[in-house]
């Protein structure tokens, strides 16, 4: 939580850290700003004490949204240090932000930094800044920063926020279960009032809407694969494929609050009609593993032991998993869950990165997704749900919703 | 345009460029790449080859959809590099880089680096990356990139979905309009069926479902800014605030390509029901100096000596202008202009950080938006279109769209 982070610093050795870029879609920045639209900023947060915000003078009304103590950057005249500078706008820029944060009282010590921006922008900014500052050491923390183990347990207000939009998006699954279940069926395909095959882009194209009428923005698209499509987990599903009966569709949808605030992450593997028999085979090994899981669940164990877990579990009903081979491209492929929050993956991590730190907490928020992929046998399967670890060891799911595989045709 | 991007390498001697992130929301990527569900990717672009994409095995479909050659991260085995690596997630990045780059036939040379990733995270990994690979020169371009000068001309293909993004955006810039002349009037305050006064908020949520419909994202939000709020020029508009008769509302609207790929970028300020007097009077200044410099634009002149002439136009009739004083919040307080693309601003600058290279050129998309602000009189005023200059010489605005400051209500 927020409130560590003064101790994870101090661990660390670390005086300060320096956020940049927006405050909408840049999660380390809208943790301390809330999304708010202000652009190109700077944030510094010295170690226990509050944050100061650097914003342009045209988005001050904006800034002022986020209670934080704000700073005009258009007042230090980035014309009179661009002519100063020889027109060299590296130097420029470098000297800026040296004048900022002389004035946040920081000239020495070790500066972590973060923040969405331009890579190479800021590789140059941050290598002309050291050059000005040397008296500052300025650290690109990797994957475990402090910032995001902080951001692996969440507070009360966090919590709700997550709740909300995990429940906003199963309120659309709910209209997207129930739109399709209504659809004809002719030659083996769900088909619209025309007689014309319904097709993955209609159904994204109403999950937007019904996105947009709750408030949500969807930066990163959603899932909707059917067949052998979702047998390769990532697949978005081809725009102008069918929706055949019997086969299944994996819908992955991970909307965000506008602006780019907390995430849902949710999964269901559909088959309308009916399931074929591989398909329900498949359904029954994954609800197997996902029910297992869920009900082993503690505070204060190792994620990386679910992940092995799961891969036992998935190996005892004969399919190949990551930890026989980190390559597979069938069976079970990929990390059994991650952290969400103001990122769709955050720590704690259960894969590949996971390390002796990535706990189930008190207050972590983790998705649960086994799933198994067939892409050969044009079968894919997924079940992702989100969890709470609550203080009282009980693992919540936020926001539940049927489990079911069969959505059954209404007409 | 891209093809420009070789010789403009050469000048600069860089031998091949470094592009880190996502296929969506980060447009130095999508230049290449297209939108595509591509996340964490890399992609390397040697001076004069074809780019070759580096994706994880679970989004190779996905991958291939990009037309480009790819190359999977999975298959280098991550977990044995990490284990080598004494289990530092920073030096098996570094190391996980350095034989990608390797197996791309790139271990000298001078090596650009860009996209929208963690800025401590690339910083972390490109001076690690640095230790490894001395041979080759890391360099992060600022500000006049060579990705940012191909970029700010566009191919007729450009063109087109600048042209369709901008005709969308339009469309539901007159559903608004027609929406709330809909309305009735009470109080001085447009008001719902109910007698409520019809918020900025209940505009926004239209304006999400509307874009939606279009298949367009808005990951910026809208500026919708009555009165004082758009005397501040990125004063986004207060949820709660109502639309008063006569007073001008500032509605900037810059939403993009489901995924991210090219932006619209439209303002107009409306009055419902009537103009206020000085509203009308700082409309004909923002009005007058807009057609001026319509009729104005040339091939191959500087963008800075548009900027230059809209504060002089501005100054005769009484404005004080950011050239007098660049910390001022009264008046003309922005640039005129900027380039519109990939990313809603861009090459060409005409503000604070225009060059001599900043040109309008054939194929150049920019923005043409003077404004006036005087927020302690409730005032702002803004009129913004996107301008294509043609290779022939003329100055096509991409989506004509009606310049009227009062919107009579129909009822």
């Amino acid at each position: 939580m927020k409130s560590d982070l003064p101790s994870l610093m101090q661990a660390r050795n670390l005086d300060a850290l320096l956020i940049l870029g927006d405050a909408l879609h840049n999660s380390s920045m809208v943790y301390f700003t809330g999304v708010a639209h202000v652009t190109d900023a700077a944030l510094v947060v010295k170690r226990g004490q509050a944050p100061l915000l650097f914003c342009h003078n045209m988005e001050r009304d904006e800034a002022a949204t986020t209670g934080l103590k704000t700073r005009s950057i258009t007042d230090y005249n980035y014309m009179g240090i661009y002519e100063k500078s020889g027109k060299d706008p590296l130097r420029a820029g470098a000297r800026l932000y040296q004048l900022m944060l002389t004035d946040a009282g920081l000239t020495s010590g070790k500066v972590a930094v973060y923040g969405q921006r331009d890579a190479g922008e800021t590789f140059g900014l941050l290598s002309g800044l050291q050059e000005l500052m040397p008296n500052i050491e300025f650290v690109g923390e990797y994957a475990d920063s402090v910032l995001l183990q902080a951001r692996a347990t969440k507070d009360p207000a966090e919590i709700e926020r997550l709740r909300h939009t995990l429940r906003q998006t199963t309120e659309v699954v709910a209209q997207v279960a129930d739109h399709l279940s209504r659809l004809k069926a002719k030659d083996g395909l769900l088909v619209d009032s025309d007689g014309r095959p319904f097709t993955v882009a209609k159904v994204k194209s109403m999950i937007n809407l019904w996105l947009a009428e709750r408030g949500l923005d969807n930066p990163h698209g959603t899932i909707f694969a059917p067949g052998a499509e979702g047998g390769v987990p990532h697949s978005m599903g081809s725009p102008d494929a069918p929706i055949r009966l019997g086969e299944p569709v994996v819908f992955d949808i991970f909307p965000v609050e506008e602006g780019g605030g907390y995430f849902a992450d949710f999964t269901r593997t559909w088959c309308f009609g009916h399931a074929s028999e591989p398909a329900q085979k498949l359904y029954d090994d994954v609800r197997f593993v996902y029910e297992t899981i869920m009900s082993e669940l503690r505070l204060d164990t190792l994620c990386s032991d679910y992940q092995n877990r799961t891969c036992e579990l998935f190996e005892q009903r004969g399919h190949p998993t990551v930890r026989q081979d980190p390559t597979t491209k069938n069976g079970y492929v990929h990390g059994l869950a991650h952290g969400l929050g103001l990122d769709v993956h955050e720590r704690p991590n259960f894969g590949r990165n996971a390390t002796a730190e990535d706990l189930l907490r008190a207050g972590s928020v983790v998705t649960i997704e086994p799933g198994l992929y067939y892409p050969e046998r044009g079968l894919g399967m997924r079940i992702e749900d989100a969890v709470y670890m609550r203080p009282d060891g009980k693992a919540e799911i936020l926001a539940p919703y049927p489990l079911d595989l069969v959505i059954p045709l209404k007409s």
